[in-house]
């Protein structure tokens, strides 16, 4: 994997996943941070499940986007910003419990970086599987416009 | 588009909506069903968003994933419920302000169905496009275990 | 749809499909070619199938993929080439006889395109849906290097 | 990865590749079988060449879908064939030369088979990402109807 251009990725990450108001909402953190590497942490809440009681499959997808997106961003400079183009996500297993999301960068790019995630519940059960494609924004703020 | 093969579809899918707790998490409701067809409205809410202070992708993914497999639902006999397989969404353009996901069955079948949406916020700007995969299982309750 | 920036678009894609060798190889032409809206059609040949008789899924996607492609293409400066970053295709049915392949331009912009194809069998079966995000690479020849 | 439940699985693919024709028309050979895991090999050949004279977006899809669907169909029964139900690729970078492609088993089912694929180039360059699902068709035989 390469470096990281931005020495200080760690604690810029931190920051932008802390005005993720929609993590918040979930309850979802940040549970690694690495070059490249990524991982978010879901604790169990009903309010999470859909009509069978299993976590909301959108639910699956917030947490392996942003984990996956936040991998590709460990790697871009300080001045730049992201935004997702696309993902596919398949669910594997129904989400029984909390659960863990970890994006991992397959192909960082100057344009488009490509990244893989994938979500397991405690336990260990395989739940879902993503690939996704990422757009870096250069010299463009990770804040409100 | 098929008949629905269940009269009372309108009446099912409301309820099993109103079993989605994630649904409720986020403000979502069911704004349309339609054999075959379904819409989900999403208010703005400040805790909805990302970084940015756009719609977070994944509530994106979310109310699409939701509405499409609700589509498909629509053509289901009383008796099944859906699982969603996996999709594919792009994001178009930031999320501002409140949403509205279109979901439409492309291709039902006995044991896959294939559907499509799109997200649109107010003002009309096209914000995403979904395509997925869903599985029914037969004769099983879409109920808590 | 915006109107195309080069108004001699079609007779630069009928070059540059011409110059697709692997087009050729399959026996796949242009059969349409209107901004924003590419159609490919594939004569069937014994030689493009699978182990069961049915075109290959993978003779699909190419169709669907050049013609989505060549959808957005039409839309951009005469100085610009284009790549796939990625597409996801759903099979829908086996393919059998000759098939048509039209692509459409979801978005058009100013570095990623999002367009959807379709694949039919002679006969009308719905054998394919994709949906697909190509790159702009501005100032660049669409030939080989 | 689960054991083969045909002990014979690798004769049984390698008929199976056998009655590709499209593998043969592309010049495509099968070059590992193991379970859960298969290999592709393509020579590069000009007739499988866009405009850019690199090898196509959609013969890079071929040899993927199939490289991931062999390797699915390596844990099945005999008695059983299999189909694609939809995959996505990235293409990471232009394809120049031979390619290899590696298809993997995530999570095989009895249903659904969700797997990925990896494409390299001579000289190790990483062309294409894919993530793939299958339908096993139980008791179906794997040849022409």
């Amino acid at each position: 994997m390469d470096a990281p251009q931005d020495p200080g990725f760690r604690e810029r990450i931190e920051k932008s996943f802390g005005r993720q108001k929609a993590m918040a909402l979930i309850g979802a953190r940040l549970a690694l941070v690495e070059p490249g590497r990524v991982e978010i942490a879901l604790p169990f809440r009903d309010e999470l499940t859909q009509q069978k009681g299993f976590v909301h499959g959108g639910i699956i997808g917030m947490i392996a986007d942003s984990a996956c997106g936040y991998a590709a961003y460990t790697l871009m400079p300080a001045s730049a910003s992201l935004v997702t183009v696309e993902y596919k996500i398949n669910i594997l297993a129904p989400a029984r419990g909390s659960l863990t999301a970890r994006g991992e960068v397959v192909r960082p790019g100057r344009t488009l970086t490509v990244t893989r995630g994938e979500v397991y519940a405690e336990g260990g059960a395989h739940v879902a599987s993503m690939q996704q494609t990422l757009m870096m924004l250069a010299d463009t703020p990770d804040t409100r416009e």
